[in-house]
């Protein structure tokens, strides 16, 4: 995402192709801004029900990845972490990512603070003056849901052993304040945007940080029971692998609206244009990650596998994030494959390790994530590779801090860790009282 | 939804904002009335799309949460209904109720009769009187998701234990007659519309509608056999959580299209910002109505209910539907998290009125409907309690009075229940000869 | 689609009827055919993505109808298929279907060559010369979803005793060289569009050709192990009913994309009240489809069959799909409605033959696709009987004979049966080592 969206938008849009149209509007009545607002909002909205929709992706990837006794809890903390991040980051994390109004109940109560509440109802175009670029609550839908992400990453990393309660006061930390404050360094207009950090749709300031933060979680909260045996990895097979699949297609669709959206407008020739080509490199970057995973598990284990395919793909998404629009169909089809290589390797990498990541989150979203913020030196001369490595450093080092001290508060106070009963029969009947498939005898 | 979609649009045309600006234009070729009617003919598209999807929310959620025995049935009534819907509604329902033009069977085949058929292939813009201001058949289209809308909601309720056919004769009656006709009377400039009654997407008009129709065939039809016994409720679990889940999720997502497409207009600064209010506000509901069922299950029971925090979700969305507009997001998540409240003390309640709601439908779209319609005098001025009630009670009398008619000459006829061997054996193998998961074998 | 995508963009643009707006606009600065730039492409990028969703359509629908040992393998396929198709049509056929340019190494790497490059990042409005009319990115994207559902088409039909990769060498033949070269025949520009044959979104240029593939593919594979036995057809269901309803409704959502988005165009009044028939046609199709099955199996079987419900609402789709935007609503109803009653004879009579098709794909794509190309001539006056039945003909023989060529080469050279062994056992443990559902025990 670029500045543009929150300072400097009357320069913007002097600089707009079209805006020379109106000269003999009637002043106020600019049939010309009006367009480019409405076609700005109108990509915020879009692309926001389609990082929304990811939220539904993660939900399936991990209910599919996890044991059949996990299931009810996986979905019971997918759908609540959603919940939680849409009122947290309202609450608090949208004023702290763009820092620029006053915190008070009132503001609160009224709708967004900081920035400015949400437009009245019914608003008119009564000066120029009034307006952004597009409308205040379709720019809120939209960067909520990237918020909502980050905290969708770190429960498929920690699944089948945490609690419910302490994962979800978790994730109110991560999305009312961790994930703002350092997204506000970036796409609040901060040091790190200041310096020249590019990271065009968040493979840092959005995955790397999910992904630092389930490795900080990994670490304090351990490895299943009888995961790592006799220095031995023991797989622990996922229950339903056309629910991982289903996920898998839902996080792809959506991500065109996660970097396409990050184009942050659409209402000129030339946005448009980008738009189109940021669907386009998207699309091939997630297919460049699979046939990687599918080449490679072939020749390593003369088997492809079918969650490296997947895992693959959306390594491949991530790698493209951080810069989506200036490399080349061909390009962005190496830089997805790189991705999902990434992940073939990395995997195995963890669980020697003894880091037990459930559905492979870490390698998808936090190593990717850093080789796509690298990779954006490959086709943007204006990134720096030193200033690109200082920006995932300066974030990876503050989200593991940050989320390391959360860890520890709740695994002091009130435990992270399921009971070894509860982890060995499941958590669906031990914590919840309720099995997802109640009728399908476990084999 | 406003009443300006089918009567006034030279009068709304001549009030938006950006009119003025065309004055030289050539006459009748006027771009910013070909952008408004483009773009307000698109949010019916788009909306449409999304609410179309919310057919498959139902079926996966009601497939999700009846028991395996059952489930091939359930899919079969969901995709079934879903299809009359689109049939008896363009045969019947689209003009009973926008009644303005006569009924003829050259009407009907040569497309929509009544209001007008659907605009000439290639149609250009010869003349301003010609159109109205958006497209028919994006309305046609948008206005039939709704209907079928409110014959899903109906399904759920009556599963496990009615016959196909009878279920399926009621939804023609309801799509093609029993939904237009009171919908004609808010939606098509009828009387509760001219009373001053509020239901911006329909919680009346579609969701409790819905409901009524359910909770008067639940009696009729009477509870599935061992559900009550001994004045004990016997849990019948659902078969598949997972499904249920991303029935939620696919339900949620198409709302925005439910709501935010009922603003009926994104042709102008206005109507998008509002667009954009609704998309945040419907959000934010649904994340209150899931933590408000998470939060009280913990509190009452010690456990997370999993289909409460679904249900409280899906109660909080149409908690909103009056009125998504007018609230802030703070009395949207507070207006949402009622609805989560009323369905963990209504599912009981029903219960102990030994009043079988298999997927829990009835606290979900009716009580949550009435309350939502209710909710609408905390944020519009323009609401009258009284008038609310009072359409409430209207719209309630008239559907059980009409649907209980319809359910009673269905029960006298053929009959509206499956055999009990049928019933205790499954309808799938019983009626159907059809599992859904013939090879997971029964626990 | 119409020709009017590739050649004669500039004449085209000159007869649009908002064009005369602009006449005092600053030179190369023009709102209105902005809006039209802008307004197209968008609709390329929401008709791509929702023509996307269909690929996870066709991996649910494909995964429920397989048998459980065969379900990762029919994921891993299609996943694969997808991302292979991308790959492909990006590298050879999107340049062979558009033959505008000459290959290059050079030009491949620089993004796409042959109609021109993508359009720089941040590109302006120079001159209206340097333009089309819908940029290149999102045009090729929405091609791109096109030539992917071709493959998916096939894999549904050879599914449970297929090799995977003689099946993916298929693919990439299919989506770099078959598919484009006779795409380019109407969609081109090539001489059957001269001839005068008509089909919109592809009832023939899609559907037919995945289905020819697939017919060809089948009799020279050969029907599965105990398919056929002592002159009786052994049933062989499903595994999972729920994942084929819920590919169904995916799929009939992204029709809307694909039929909706083959107008190719929504910036005018004309255009996007043609998208709005087209969305509104697509659907009452599908329902026709739907209900026709239903009816019919009741009638013939006494008992209404899901899949033949779901395959008939595609059969729908598909026979709507050659003109879904001439009929009325009536005549798209019953258009639908054949193909609907194509499917219930179809399924059978192919057993009769021997002729195993896993899914029913070739009753739904390649006879429903003839269908619904005949049947343009009862809508479109344009339409010539002979012509279309002379397309029908020209483009079923040269997809048999260059799939069959194929299907030789590979089962000449590598061989395109699994082992006896590993078919009756299942190609998910035999060929994967992983199994779809390992904890949900046979029955």
């Amino acid at each position: 995402m670029k500045l543009v969206n929150k300072i400097g938008l009357a320069t913007a849009l002097t600089a707009l192709p079209t805006l020379g149209f109106a000269q003999d509007a009637v002043p106020g009545v600019d049939a010309s801004t009006d367009s480019i607002f409405i076609l700005n909002s109108l990509l915020f909205l879009v692309g926001g029900f389609l990082v929304f929709w990811m939220a539904a992706g993660f939900a399936m990837l991990e209910a599919g990845l996890v044991r059949g006794k996990n299931v009810t809890m996986q979905l019971t903390k997918n759908i609540s972490l959603f919940s939680l991040a849409a009122i947290f980051y309202y609450l608090i994390g949208y004023n702290l990512m763009y820092p620029l109004g006053t915190w008070s109940v009132d503001g609160v109560l009224s709708g967004v603070w900081g920035v400015g509440v949400l437009e009245a109802v019914g608003v008119g175009r009564d000066g120029a003056d009034d307006y952004g670029y597009a409308s205040t609550g379709s720019d809120f839908f939209f960067q909520l849901m990237f918020c909502a992400t980050t905290a969708s990453i770190v429960s498929g990393t920690l699944a089948e052993r945490i609690k419910l309660w302490p994962f979800l006061i978790f994730t109110i930390v991560l999305t009312a304040i961790i994930y703002p404050l350092q997204a506000s360094w970036k796409w609040g207009g901060g040091f790190l945007d200041e310096a020249g950090f590019l990271d065009f749709a968040g493979s840092t300031v959005v995955h790397s940080v999910g992904g630092w933060a389930a490795l900080t979680g990994a670490i304090i909260l351990g490895p299943r029971i009888g995961k790592y045996k006799d220095g031995k990895t023991v797989p622990m097979p996922g229950s339903n692998l056309t629910l991982a699949t289903l996920g898998t297609f839902i996080l792809w669709l959506g991500w065109f609206g996660f970097n396409g959206g990050s184009q942050l407008a659409m209402g000129t020739v030339g946005d448009v244009a980008d738009v189109s080509r940021i669907f386009a490199n998207t699309n091939t970057a997630a297919a460049g990650g699979a046939i990687a995973a599918l080449l490679l598990t072939q020749i390593l284990y003369k088997k492809p596998d079918l969650t490296m395919v997947l895992n693959g793909a959306l390594a491949g998404l991530v790698s493209i994030t951080a810069e989506p629009l200036t490399p080349t169909l061909g390009s962005a089809t190496l830089i997805g494959a790189v991705g999902g290589v990434i992940v073939v390797f990395a995997v195995p990498m963890l669980d020697k390790l003894k880091i037990d990541d459930v559905v492979g989150a870490i390698p998808v979203h936090l190593i990717a994530g850093i080789w796509g913020t690298i990779a954006v030196v490959f086709t943007n001369s204006d990134a720096s590779l030193g200033t690109q490595l200082y920006s995932i450093f300066v974030v990876g080092i503050f989200t593991i801090v940050a989320s390391g001290l959360v860890w520890f508060i709740l695994k002091a106070t009130m435990g992270i860790r399921v009971e070894e009963e509860a982890e060995i029969n499941g958590l669906d009947m031990a914590e919840l009282g309720m099995e997802a498939y109640p009728e399908f005898s476990k084999g």
